[in-house]
């Protein structure tokens, strides 16, 4: 019979066994967090209708669409699940609890152009509060993302917060309120592009040399985070939208220090503004600080109105996303992530021979009894290629049962990380086997 | 702005977020056995090309796939993660450790004709061992059924066991080999039919009186399991294959003792066929005593042959599948499954007024410390809708902190299943949730 080639599509990512086990150690941290500040979780179709998907969506995001024709529905691959949520929310306002804080950990599709690190396929581990608009709300993000990137223990990191408010009433106050949007986004890549050019795309965009030499002062201004906020405290040009930032932007590195998140792990920094047009209260990003040309690992915000393309109700809501797919794949590219073990068990129970089966599978059992993971091998091969499966397999204990070991109800257990083997009492082997 | 209707395509499922804790509840039971067993995850891509994915379908399979263009490639969502396991096997032969046990928990698409709990998205659990011929192998999955179902607690189920080869020996012993397949397919449903169909439809297909005779007292051998083994080494119309399969089937049964998977949990059950061409040895069906109607809520079996379409290694396996979507839906429509919480926190802390912010803020922070999941709530609003929240909300305890609590450095402490508040101090709360 001809043989149709074994491939994945290009852009689509799977696993081997060991990275996957690690993939999922760090898809758990981030679970098992998510559910210790409370949030639950939710889990919606892959597929959705696509005028339900891409009613605000267009441009670039509407080209990414894998979008198909079935029977008579026109349905698409969701691309993100923001999207979902709005519609979840949406639909379900009725019958959810608000403030809704759920979490979502799930596939989303784009049909990127393919290339190194970019996946069309990828996880993203989203959560937001939906229907507070209480600034404490704001302060648990990062007291998340400080939990979760401590277990990830990829070295420190930053946490960067800033207001929408705080950047949107200084233009107010500068008298360029019309262009905050364009101004943003010159002032979102600053820290990649020369103060020249970033004056030029200034002047461009109608802005005076008065306000530039303002806006140059105002995301310039550093020190501690107590020392920003004095200064924008301090600074001369406010609106009413300026002082309410200041406020909350006070109120969350307040909030953060009683949460207990390290004073070094957060920093007030003006300069994030996050691109999209939705943030309109605090903003966060993420940065690792060995890895900086990462780029944020781990971002969000506050938004006014989540869902305004599919009910009257305003939603107004804060959330944060981790997109692991690509995190994962960086970090293991440069030997950051090092997968180690093929198997979740820690211990593989082995009968020299046939005769030895029974003991073997009672073994087993008893140390699954115990509630340790163990794989039961009973290939008919000999003791070399035993030991090297076991081996290629990373268990951390081997328990071999040959004649003499089943005739004296003992087990050889032999400890892979020393070498050292030990004759153990069959029925006291999970006493050994957790130590 | 005109709205569009939020809304799923049709036969696509999402819980509220009370269905989707208990809906994870089960997945991780399933997750936790199964890593218990040794098996190792893998996540393969939602997308395959189709070429690859199709290689072996055809009929209502091919029929029922979701496949669209996308640039240059004809692209398919996956319809089951046997053919992503063959296509994984066989794309990462040389990289992989043989016996390979694993485990795919995963959504898969079909698009079947809407109806109630029929879903056109669901959840697969899928455990397989690639590469292993010990019948040994074949008793763990009895094992690991009934742990799972022994933890999910919907009542007492029953593991019909049987052998491909005991039937197909039998068949060749009576002179039917050429139509085993037929016929299978006759046995396979006799517990639905009346005898009289049942024989009509045998001659049909051509098989004799004294054949029909035969088939019939074969299947219905009946006892306990010993009582069926036993009668089956009486049997007169023998042949190797037909033995083989007795004595496979006679070890399977002594390992499952051994196992310690109780008696009245697993049964030889001679009808038991599973209709799929490619099961070659052991079977198993899983029924539900209270609830025989769902029909078989885990099967699978061993096979010959993964992936005869990729690879020209022949890579037997056995395996089984718990279609958990379906069994979920099903069991929520009678009220075995009852969800009973909207969030993952056991806690909730709730500052009276905004003065004693700061208190709760310390008050979650130290619970979480402690490892107890917990949820900060500070919406500016009043007792009532305060407790009314924490009630719709289902948590085990509230923690309400007041000008008086927070003035003593403590915190009124209320178990909302029996109504009772006690003043703790803050310091001490932990110890006091954990009880």
């Amino acid at each position: 019979m001809s043989k149709v080639t074994p491939r994945t599509p290009s852009g689509f990512n799977e696993y081997l066994p060991a990275e996957q086990i690690e993939f999922n150690r760090l898809l758990d941290i981030i679970r098992s967090t998510y559910e210790k500040y409370g949030f639950s979780p939710i889990d919606t179709p892959d597929v959705e209708l696509s005028e339900v998907l891409l009613a605000k969506a267009g441009g670039e995001t509407e080209q990414q669409v894998y979008r198909f024709e079935r029977g008579k529905n026109d349905l698409s691959l969701r691309f993100d699940l923001t999207v979902p949520l709005a519609r979840y929310a949406a639909e379900h306002e009725g019958e959810l609890v608000f403030p809704f804080r759920r979490y979502h950990i799930g596939k989303v599709h784009r049909g990127e152009r393919a290339q190194a690190g970019r996946f069309r396929e990828f996880y993203q581990c989203d959560i937001d509060v939906i229907g507070s608009e209480s600034p404490l709300t704001d302060a648990e993000f990062p007291a998340i993302i400080n939990e979760v990137f401590t277990q990830f223990a990829f070295g420190e990191f930053t946490i960067r917060v800033n207001n929408r408010k705080v950047l949107n009433g200084f233009f107010e106050a500068i008298g360029l309120a019309a262009q905050a949007a364009d101004v943003l986004r010159v002032i979102d890549k600053m820290e990649k592009i020369s103060r020249d050019d970033a004056a030029h795309e200034l002047h461009d965009l109608g802005v005076s040399e008065e306000q530039a030499e303002h806006i140059f002062n105002f995301v310039n201004i550093g020190g501690s985070n107590d020392e920003i906020l004095q200064a924008l405290r301090e600074l001369p040009a406010r609106s009413a939208l300026f002082d309410e930032g200041v406020q909350q932007l006070t109120a969350l590195v307040d909030a953060l220090r009683i949460l207990q998140v390290p004073e070094q792990r957060f920093r007030v920094d003006l300069k994030i503004a996050r691109g999209l047009d939705y943030y309109t209260g605090t903003v966060y990003e993420t940065v690792l600080n060995d890895y900086p040309e990462l780029g944020s690992v781990c971002s969000g915000g506050r938004y006014d109105d989540l869902a305004s393309h599919y009910t009257n109700t305003q939603l107004p809501g804060v959330g944060i996303s981790i997109g692991l797919t690509r995190l994962f794949y960086k970090l293991r590219e440069i030997g950051v992530i090092k997968p180690v073990r093929q198997t979740p068990a820690n211990v593989v129970v082995m009968p020299l021979d046939a005769a030895q089966i029974p003991a073997a599978l009672e073994t087993a059992a008893n140390l699954r009894v115990a509630s340790i993971a163990t794989l039961l091998y009973t290939e008919p091969n000999g003791l070399k290629q035993k030991l090297r499966y076991a081996d290629r397999m990373g268990f951390t204990y081997v328990v071999l049962i040959g004649e003499k070991e089943a005739a004296a109800g003992t087990v050889s257990l032999k400890n892979m990380a020393t070498g050292d083997s030990t004759e153990v009492p069959a029925g006291e082997l999970a006493h050994y086997v957790v130590q």
